[in-house]
């Protein structure tokens, strides 16, 4: 399988997607992106023993040698503390500014790893490589790092481009199949916003992509970075069209709130999100393609995903709306795909939130 | 006496310093800057009984409310714990991501603010109210933000520019002597690096300055903020120029560590390290101006400013120097003024760091 490679336009933060079979060859592209010849390699106690030696390998092969930190795994540790720790540890190890943070591992590796080098000694530069198929396709590229906040998730953090994402189709391998399938969730919601065909194509893959299929897996991840590449570098900053990625957003990040963190992996509460928005999306007469809620539905279930939420409480989820970083003053901005591939921001007032939930828990 | 404007060019990141007489004008300022009708403003709690009430009045005359977030004053609470429970209040306030901090206070009030701003939602709209002589000329302008760490200072933040500066030389007038006079070392730096004219003028001024006269202080403001803005529109992230304005820095710094916090006031440390900066470029060979380091103390002197550093300790020096954010692998870089208004950066290896620490200690 050859690797596959996907440019980032953000003019001199530009930089490179590699879509590569395993970790051989990790080295020499950070050596390349960065000119360093040492790293701090930011991982979890998860990945650590599945993949690490194996990424420092392939840096002492390019001359880079690395100082491996380790943090706890799972989203429960994504907060202050953790990162706290981290940023400690990042200036304990000596780094200076041209030192690269490598982030080894899933989203929370990812997130928490880009926020320390995007504030230790005011940014270091920053290399993802994802090992989740979450990562992959959504969180390790166009810069979005941070760490939850007792009031919601990602509520502190900071836009820190990375030099280079490698994602490595190997270590998807050790990935338990829950959280491959959740990671399944992102790439819908890719496919749906943007890309009529690529949403074609999952209907077809999904026996593939449940199954694990590394050449399947391989094609639908770069395809979904490709997108997501294109959306960010029209707007980084997320002040217009990059809203679209929020897309099953403000009911999954909802969900996950109100069930508490961990009842659902990110991936799910995202799939979910997507249907329970799309069918409030045709009460309100705003579908342009009727059968899109059930058409999602069934891809959702075919990729082996859940298509039935946990009952949560109306209370909890809307006052997990109250905090959405996309609401401003009295009105909360939902994308809302209409059709295969075709996305708009919807502008909702606040008092119309508790009709919104309402619609969610029928 | 009317106000000053000067231009800080970064493209859309573009912005206005006012130098004013007062407060009266901000809030339609803030207004025009940002658009918002509502902030948070975040003072400290020295500043706010002075100041607050009238920027809240000037706010409000301008048809924006403010809800006020007091820190409690110094440097010593310039860490991690303040800036955290700084985003809890303003994510309790309720901002969403076109809420404007305004940071009424010194040099720690904006750095703690600004990296607050930057990291709440991944970043809200920021604008500096300097009230000290040191924030107006140097911190507010530029985008440096963020608190000190257990192994320097300033260690963790980020590059958060403001959308306007205002500047109210009023506040200038409940600033104790000794405050403002510390100020006054990061004016002569900045005179000395790039302005021989300004470095002249203050020769002539420094009565009047000592004195805390308002016009002598308006005009000495206006041009160091000018002089800064042209330096970080030129090289906003620190890769080149801008490391100019780390004169008296380095050795500064490192006796601020040494000292222990609190013992010397920023401005004042960063007077002495220009002094012993200037000396070790004369035992070097660098300087073209031989005369600089005794011109340089007399300013200093005539300006109130202590011109002997208290004795410290050459080790405790020596590792505040191996931590400076300017040192990169085994250099560190310096930057140096070889003449007024022309200043050059050294590159030093890291083994002659005893060497630099012994002429300082001589």
């Amino acid at each position: 399988m050859a690797r596959r490679v996907v440019s980032v336009a953000l003019a001199e933060r530009s930089y490179e997607v590699v879509v590569a079979p395993g970790l051989e060859g990790l080295g020499e592209a950070v050596a390349h992106a960065t000119g360093a010849r040492r790293v701090a390699l930011v991982t979890d106690d998860v990945v650590a023993p599945l993949w690490a030696v194996q990424a420092e390998a392939s840096l002492a092969e390019a001359g880079i040698a690395s100082t491996r930190l380790t943090l706890p795994a799972g989203e429960e540790h994504k907060h202050l503390q953790t990162w706290a720790t981290l940023v400690d540890g990042l200036l304990a190890s000596g780094v200076d500014r041209r030192t690269p943070v490598v982030a080894l591992g899933g989203g929370v590796v990812g997130d928490l790893a880009g926020f320390a080098a995007a504030s230790a000694l005011r940014g270091l530069p920053m290399v993802q490589v994802p090992t989740t198929l979450l990562a992959m396709v959504d969180s390790s590229v166009g810069g979005k790092t941070g760490f939850n906040h007792a009031r919601g998730k990602n509520l502190v953090g900071a836009f820190h481009q990375p030099r280079l994402v490698w994602a490595a189709l190997e270590t998807l391998a050790t990935l338990p199949a829950r959280e491959r399938g959740a990671g399944l969730g992102e790439v819908v919601k890719t496919a749906l916003i943007a890309d009529a065909a690529l949403l074609a194509r999952l209907e077809v893959l999904a026996p593939a992509l449940a199954a694990g299929e590394p050449d399947a897996l391989g094609e639908v991840v770069a395809r979904c970075v490709a997108i997501k590449a294109e959306v960010v570098a029209e707007d980084e900053r997320e002040g217009g069209r990059r809203a679209i990625l929020n897309a099953g957003h403000t009911a999954g990040h909802a969900l996950e709130a109100a069930l508490g963190y961990g009842t659902l992996l990110h991936g799910e509460a995202v799939a979910l999100g997507l249907i329970a928005e799309l069918s409030w999306a045709r009460d309100e007469g705003l579908l342009e393609e009727a059968d899109l809620p059930e058409r999602v539905t069934r891809l959702v279930g075919a990729l082996g995903l859940p298509v039935v939420a946990p009952a949560a409480d109306a209370s909890a989820l809307g006052a997990a709306l109250e905090v959405d970083k996309k609401s401003y003053g009295n009105r909360l901005t939902l994308p809302i795909t209409v059709a295969a591939g075709r996305t708009r921001l919807v502008s909702l007032a606040r008092a119309r939130l508790p009709e919104l939930v309402a619609s969610w828990t029928a």
